[in-house]
């Protein structure tokens, strides 16, 4: 199946971080994250931003913990593990996720004749290759304004500045503010 | 003088940083500050911070680039200096500046007993010492959506995490954003 040219294709990211920049602490916790009281469980946008998503790209690592996690398979689109090191997604997994291998453009190339084209890209390492290709259209962050001084940081080293503008601002519980940046086209 | 106990003190810092937290990039440069184009000239809230503000506790390094600045001193207010290594404020600036040392504590109460209680705390190093010593009550962060990659950070390691909470959040020039954080009291 040929990829059609006319449909708009979007690479995303929806992610938490702390105030410093951090999306785990230095034990690899995620705990932080629910610091701020959520009595009524809002989901600061979670569900209306997953409507609009056709596919899910992510790490092994992420992949793998999700697949841990002691609750229903979370997602509804299908999902795309990135990994050189897993030879085949197990097989309790099979219908709800595939394997893709290569460079960003590869990959996104092999979604896309698949006829997936909004994509949610997850996962520090995973979002962080895909920023030092230029391959992010859009990042959701939702800043949880903690400091936690160390940990695993959501954005890395890169071979040329990228420029993006905030489009949107938005605060929850009294705290919490997500902002939406869209990349700058050159 | 003794201080005045029932005076509001308070410790604020202003500043500008990167979206993936830098304050300047690897070659120490800011002139990413401005890849946004500013054609009024909006000085977004700094004025009307700079209102509010009593004095300004700055690192040397940052004392001896706003005294290379090719323009006018640019403060109304008198600026403290932290330095172990300085002997004494220039002749030049010794009306502007005033040197002061010791730990964060020490040298708020220098500051405190000079009836100054509304601080402006800048300077990279300068903040996070303070921050260390959990002495931030309010920081206002405008973010440059910029990644650069690299560069000096704003917030460095801490002893233990610090929380904040966002309570506001403006856009300027249809991209910066501006989130005002207040520490949360314990």
């Amino acid at each position: 199946m040929a990829t059609s040219p006319n449909i708009a294709k979007k690479n995303s990211v929806f992610i938490a971080s702390s105030l410093d920049g951090f999306i785990a602490d230095q034990n690899g916790s995620i705990d932080w994250l629910h610091s701020f009281p959520n009595p009524d469980n809002i989901d600061m946008g979670y569900a209306e931003f997953m409507a609009q998503i056709d596919a899910i790209v992510m790490g092994r690592t992420t992949f793998e913990t999700v697949c841990n996690f002691d609750m229903e398979w979370p997602y509804r689109q299908t999902v795309f593990v990135l990994s050189n090191t897993l030879q085949q997604i197990p097989s309790t997994h099979r219908n709800k996720a595939q394997l893709v291998r290569g460079s960003v453009k590869e990959i996104l190339a092999q979604i896309h004749q698949q006829n997936y084209h909004r994509l949610y890209i997850d996962g520090g390492k995973t979002i962080q290759h895909f920023l030092r290709e230029d391959a992010i259209d859009e990042m959701i962050i939702t800043t949880i304004p903690i400091l936690l001084g160390d940990g695993y940081r959501l954005f890395g080293e890169l071979p040329h500045p990228l420029s993006f503008r905030c489009a949107e601002s938005k605060i929850f519980l009294e705290g919490i503010v997500q902002n939406r940046f869209c990349k700058m086209k050159k």
